[in-house]
Formats: structure tokens, C-alpha cells, sequence
């Protein structure tokens, strides 16, 4: 239902309202862009409305019109406008609103998987977005939040994961930021291998952590990274199987963390091959 | 020679003055916060002066003053002349300042090494930053930049890259756009395996292309990469002996450059094991 708004103080608006200065707002997710609105539509995220210019609607209509639910509302609004409520220029014309649906369970995530992430102290929204984009994008089926971990929902993940975070299932596995790691004891009994990385020396090459003493990949693996800066605690890493390193040359810094796992989802999809 | 200064007009400052709105004054470079400026002492960078607060010249004069050149200007400032000299609050209180060096050749790059990176069109500071931070942790030898690609000696490359830009060479191959891929012939006579970075579908798994027939890896590896988006010219493939792939989940975008090459970086490092 295409509807044309002129007047910024338009309630209907009212979502993307300032939006400059919020990530967040009452828990709302924000589709920014052509392609993050196409992953939205067809997500299990419930549509509020979709807003832009009148050009960039004609052809999200067109690829995606019949997608959308009955009765969605459309706002087409002109450049002035949606910068004046939003309160920046948006030069990319389009976005769509949606509301958080019913969490996944952790039994969601695991079912059908052969192969998750869990983060834990993860606190940066960018690193978390590129997480997802490089899980769909090699093949991770799901993300496990362990404590301390910041929302995948901010516009900045949202952004910077290609929408691909209201695409890969994620669920947070219960308790404190000392007792969590006890929920990794039902993975394990559940037939999961659980890697921590970790740039430690006495860890094992990433690539023999991933396969068995035959050489074989392991059925399930879930790899586990830690924090900017702390990396896993070391009470996450007592909970797992095994610490996996990724060979670093002497003198120089650990990897950033969204680059780690980036490897791991590499090396994990090289062993089933 | 360390010395107060207290009037945010002296001149001695001018080379961080309105740092705020410069990327690369004059050419200069600039080394932020201490364990960057670690980095800039002993490299093959001429310093200017370091600049900083109290406490944060004691502790790195602690460390490295016996390493900086005789006479060497260093200029203690409180954060509010900083502050106003800079342009805005630089929280890591420590800087410092160099010209750039006599550039290498390529023959300096390649002398002696076994892996480097070659760059074409990667136009993101903030990715040849990562580059070189991770290629400096997974054992690349230098960097070679083909046509279109920005200065690794940005401010902000230079911070991205904790510093490795400093001590990585790295050197500019001859010619323009459609010319730069000509030098390749001579690095294949050098006995340099060139292998494409492209996530086209048909191009061989990058596992295998490291290696050879009987699954050993190539002596010299040279990693070509291309800009966001477009990638490599398909120019610059065809002057290659191989495109390698990282196999992507069907309906996913390819991965940021830099997250590529990093995985590159892994497989040539696990390859030489």
C-alpha cells in the first residue's frame, strides 16, 4: 500500500524519526539500502514499513513487491523530507523498518547444523556484522551469544552484515558472564566439537584442531572466540575440547577477531571438502 | 632533546597543526599512540619529533629513547595545547612524526622473499591498513602496488595497520592502469607463482592453487587482490598463472579484500607447514 508523504511531521514517520542519533530505538531493526531490504523481505522479521524515494520503491517493488505481506505500508517520501525526519542525508533511498520477532532457541540454532559460532565479550557492533557476513558467506549455520556480547541488531551490525544477521539464526545461551560456559556441556553431549580459538603458542594449528586423529572432519564443530583485546576467558576456553591457534610470525599482534573467525569458517568449510 | 612547550602557536608544532582535517600533510607521516610510535623507531622512516603528554613521553622515552637519533626533537605538551594544536582531543596523549623515506624498488621487495601481496585498485585506507597488519602477522614478505590503488601511508592506513606499514616494504610496479600488468612477466621469470584472488566459480580452489601437481607448495607466491567491488581487471588476471577462489554459500556477496587476502595469507602459511 504505496502512500505518498509530504509533511516531515507525518506520525507515520515517526520510526525513523532522528534516526541519525539512534541504533536502536524500542528495539526496532533497520534495513539500510537496496540489498539489506531485499534480506529482510522473506526474513522472519516482522515488516513495519518500507520508506524512500519514489524511484528506489519502483524498483524494490519490482523485485520484491510480491513478497511483502498484505497491506504493507509503503511511504514514498522525497529526498528533503527523509532527510529532515531522519535528520541526515540518506543517499541511499530506502529502507525498511521491522520489529524483533520471538527469539530463536538455542535448540533452533543447533538444529540441522553441522557447524556454529559463540561469541563471548564481543562488544563491538562492526565486528559482530562482519561475523555474520562471513558465517553466511562460508557456510556457518548459526551464532551462539555467550555473556557480554552486544546486540547483532544495531543498525551498525545490521549495516556491516550485509543483512545477512536477519538471515543466519543466533540465539543466547543462558546464564552469567562466569556461568554460561556450563551450557556448553549439553553441546558437547549433543555430539558437538568445541574449539576455542585463542592466539596462545601452546595451542594447535587451527587446521589439525578441525579434524579428528584420522584426519577426519569432525561432525559438528562450534568455534569459539572471545573479546577485542581479552579474547575468551579462560574459563570459556576450560569448557571446550580443544584451543586452536592461527599461526602468528613473532613480534606482531593477534588478528582482529572478525578476521580469526573469517579463517576458522575457511579452514572448517577446507576440512569438508 | 626534550623540551615544554606551552604556546599552541609555536611553530614547532606546525607539523601536527589542524591534524583534525590532514591525512597526509606535505607527505609527512604520522605515528599515533605508543605502540605505533614503537614502531616508527627503527624503521627505515626519518623521524621529525615526537609530540605528547607528560607521562606518555616518560614511559616511551623509557622504552625506546635509547633507540631515537641523536638530537632528536621531542616536544611535551599538556592535553589542552594538544587539544587546540591538533584540532581535537587526541586522547593517546603521544605522536610522531616522520617524512617518508627514499620509496623501495621492487627489487627490494622482492629480494629474499617467498610471499608477497600485490594490490590493484584497492582504494579503501582502511583495508590497506589491514593488509599490511595482516601480513606482517602470517609471514608476508612485502607488498607491490599495481595502478589505482591509495597511499598505505595515510593516517589512517598507518593506524589500521598498527604501524606494520612502517616496516613492511612495499614498492609501486611501473606503468598506468593498463600497462602496470606488464611487470608481472618479470616476476614470473624470477620464478614467481602469480595466483589471482577472484571469487569467480570456475576458478580453482585457493588450497590447490598454492600448490603444485605433487601437492607441494610454489617456492615464490605472489597474492594479486583487487579493489572493493570490481576486483581484479580481468587484464590483470590474464597476466596471472592461476585465478584462486574462496568457495562462497550460493546467494552471499564475496568477502571485503582484506578479509580474502587474510585468508590467502593463512593458506600460503599453512602450505609451507
Amino acid at each position: 500500500m504505496r502512500t505518498l508523504i509530504d509533511d516531515p511531521a507525518d506520525a507515520r514517520l515517526d520510526d525513523i524519526r532522528d534516526l541519525k542519533h539512534s541504533d536502536s530505538r524500542g528495539g526496532l531493526v533497520y534495513a539500510e539500502g537496496p540489498l539489506i531490504c531485499g534480506r529482510l523481505v522473506g526474513s522472519r522479521f516482522p515488516l513495519r514499513c518500507v520508506i524512500g524515494f519514489g524511484g528506489r520503491l519502483d524498483s524494490f517493488l519490482a523485485d520484491y513487491g510480491a513478497e511483502l505481506p498484505e497491506g504493507a505500508p509503503v511511504y514514498e517520501v522525497s529526498r528533503a523530507v527523509l532527510a529532515e525526519v531522519a535528520g541526515y542525508d540518506m543517499h541511499r533511498g530506502l529502507l525498511a523498518v521491522a520489529d524483533r520477532p520471538e527469539p530463536h532457541t538455542v535448540a533452533d540454532v543447533l538444529g540441522g547444523a553441522r557447524t556454529v559460532l559463540i561469541l563471548e565479550g564481543v562488544g563491538d557492533h562492526e565486528n559482530i556484522g562482519s561475523m555474520f557476513r562471513n558465517a553466511a558467506g562460508m557456510g556457518v549455520d548459526g551464532v551462539l551469544f555467550g555473556a557480554g556480547t552486544a546486540d547483532p541488531l544495531y543498525r551498525r551490525s545490521v549495516r556491516v552484515s550485509m543483512g545477512h544477521v536477519l538471515r543466519t539464526p543466533f540465539a543466547h545461551l543462558d546464564g552469567t558472564a562466569t556461568t554460561w560456559q556450563r551450557s556448553l556441556d549439553q553441546l558437547r553431549e549433543a555430539g558437538w566439537r568445541l574449539v576455542s580459538l585463542t592466539p596462545a603458542d601452546n595451542a594447535e594449528h587451527l587446521a589439525d584442531a578441525l579434524v579428528d586423529d584420522a584426519g577426519q572432519p569432525w561432525e559438528k564443530v562450534a568455534l569459539l572466540v572471545g573479546g577485542e583485546g581479552p579474547g575468551l576467558t579462560e574459563h570459556a576456553m576450560r569448557a571446550t575440547d580443544i584451543r586452536a591457534r592461527i599461526p602468528m610470525a613473532p613480534g606482531t599482534d593477534s588478528l582482529n577477531v572478525a578476521t580469526s573467525a573469517a579463517i576458522a569458517f575457511y579452514e572448517r568449510q577446507r576440512s569438508l571438502r
